[in-house]
């Protein structure tokens, strides 16, 4: 058996996996921001709980994995920046102990959902798969020959950074032109707040209205569904970034699978459909197989599997 | 021992290296543009006599590698079509035969010249480097975990096919504003041309006919070198350009190395210094260590060693 924690800003997640992926079952507890000592109390505390539910003995569990939002220090087993959690510097490396006595990884979240679905989700199949998540940044995780790649320091996959609008709209990160900044739901709702100033009559603008001034991704993708030409613009824009990114990323790494998660993914086929046309469009490499443009499957579970399975 | 081709549109360079990469000699004729059998007749004669002049007896050579401009069904040790060579489908697995014995293997010249400036050039030390070629296009080669990374169709690593600027100039590719049509020598050549249309009082004009009206991008960097502020400016700009690519290369990879080969990487310092103050300036991982950009130092023995050294 091997756990996986998804600690996230909100609440922190714990999972027992069969050894090669299969989550069996999962506790949480809302996540103690700022307090490492009550954090590692709790992990701890859940990761007995499940595996008391699952009839394991914790001197059974083979690894424990941590997916969390921000750096690491891998080989001292510490978070050195923890993003959202109000809390830096804290070892893990005893925080199971003595119950478990079983090594302790540490990524990502982003890296471990990737993992999660090569593993046991929708990318699996193939030894090279690239996730694309669509939140409120452009979050990349990749795996190459089966593995997770981090690069030399750990922080490689940074594909939301990846510039396609030289000296285009400016970044958090400080560049100009970002993929994130054009295909993050953050980005789509940006551009739809400022083509709605001149669209007053539109649909889209009814439907921001109704939720309390507020766009986010599911009202556009719905606008668009009820046939506002506005919302159908602004989206198929949006395509057309998001195809020049994953072409990009397709030239780059010659993936099996490209999987996409995070907000705008919940489109589903209605993202995916239309973007693999324009994909196929500007692709190079037709002759010679392709990459399979396909929605993550596991939502989050992804990454609680995927910490479970990290490797050192 | 082992033996490593360059087989090149012009010439074909056969040279025999040591077991870990040195090279000890070459030979080289002119490749048969169109002739197959000739071809192979005459790398088979070259192989002998790199064998004979390092007293090597064939039969103890480990293997042979071949790099060519092409693409390549591996599996079946065939080029399925040779990119300015004039064949495509020649299977070259019994090329060698009956003097040598030892396996074939094949690659594409620029992945073969990244190989070899890992292995023996400036690339080595550390696991992960990028290779970009800043020549005709610009040509990469990806080392990941200490091995060339060609994708799952071999055919990845197509940096120069990373779009940079969103509806850019249109590449040959089909697509628009790639990293290669701003970055190449032919980019850069282009762009001089067309600004010079406008600045016949330049020591960039006066260079341009002073060449039979051609320009290449030594005449450029000397210019700029003269203190011709048009060519200076055009070489800003070019640069801005290199180090928009490369940050993208840094985020996704992070590599501990990006080498640094083709024409314009022959003005050296004069390019590689201000481009790192360039890409420092958009660093989103300074904390976590970064890249070291660096010339190529083998010029072209490393599509040599590069072929001797491939895996299957």
């Amino acid at each position: 058996m091997k756990i996986g924690i998804d600690l996230g800003g909100t609440n922190t997640v714990v999972g027992i996996c069969t050894d090669d992926g299969a989550l069996l079952l999962k506790s949480s507890l809302p996540t103690p921001h700022g307090n490492a000592d009550e954090l590692c109390k709790i992990m701890r505390q859940l990761a007995l709980e499940v595996c008391e539910k699952s009839h394991t003995v914790p001197a059974d569990v083979l690894q424990i994995g941590i997916g969390a939002p921000g750096t690491f220090d891998k080989s001292a087993c510490t978070l050195t920046f923890g993003t959202n959690l109000g809390m830096s510097n804290v070892c893990f490396a005893h925080a199971f102990a003595p119950d478990f006595t079983c090594p302790v990884y540490l990524d990502n979240d982003g890296n471990c959902a990737a993992l999660g679905e090569y593993i046991s989700g929708s990318g699996r199949g193939g030894d090279n798969m690239i996730m694309v998540t669509l939140g409120t940044g452009v979050g990349g995780g990749i795996i190459l020959n089966g593995k997770l790649y981090t690069g030399f320091n750990h922080i490689a996959g940074e594909i939301g950074h990846m510039v396609i609008v030289y000296d285009g709209l400016p970044c958090n990160c400080g560049r100009k032109g970002c993929f994130e900044t054009y295909c993050s739901a953050t980005g789509l709702i940006r551009s739809a707040d400022r083509a709605l100033e001149n669209h007053v009559d539109s649909i889209l603008h009814q439907r921001k209205l109704e939720n309390n001034g507020r766009l986010n991704a599911k009202i556009i993708c719905d606008a668009c569904d009820a046939g506002d030409t506005l919302a159908m613009e602004l989206f198929h824009t949006y395509l057309q970034y998001l195809a020049c990114g994953i072409n990009n990323l397709i030239n780059i790494f010659q993936p099996q699978k490209i999987v996409f998660g995070g907000g705008v993914a919940g489109y589903g086929e209605k993202l995916l459909a239309p973007l693999r046309e324009l994909v196929q469009k500007e692709l190079i490499s037709a002759p010679c197989g392709q990459a399979e443009l396909v929605k993550a499957s596991l939502g989050n579970d992804a990454g609680i599997i995927g910490a479970a399975m990290l490797l050192e």
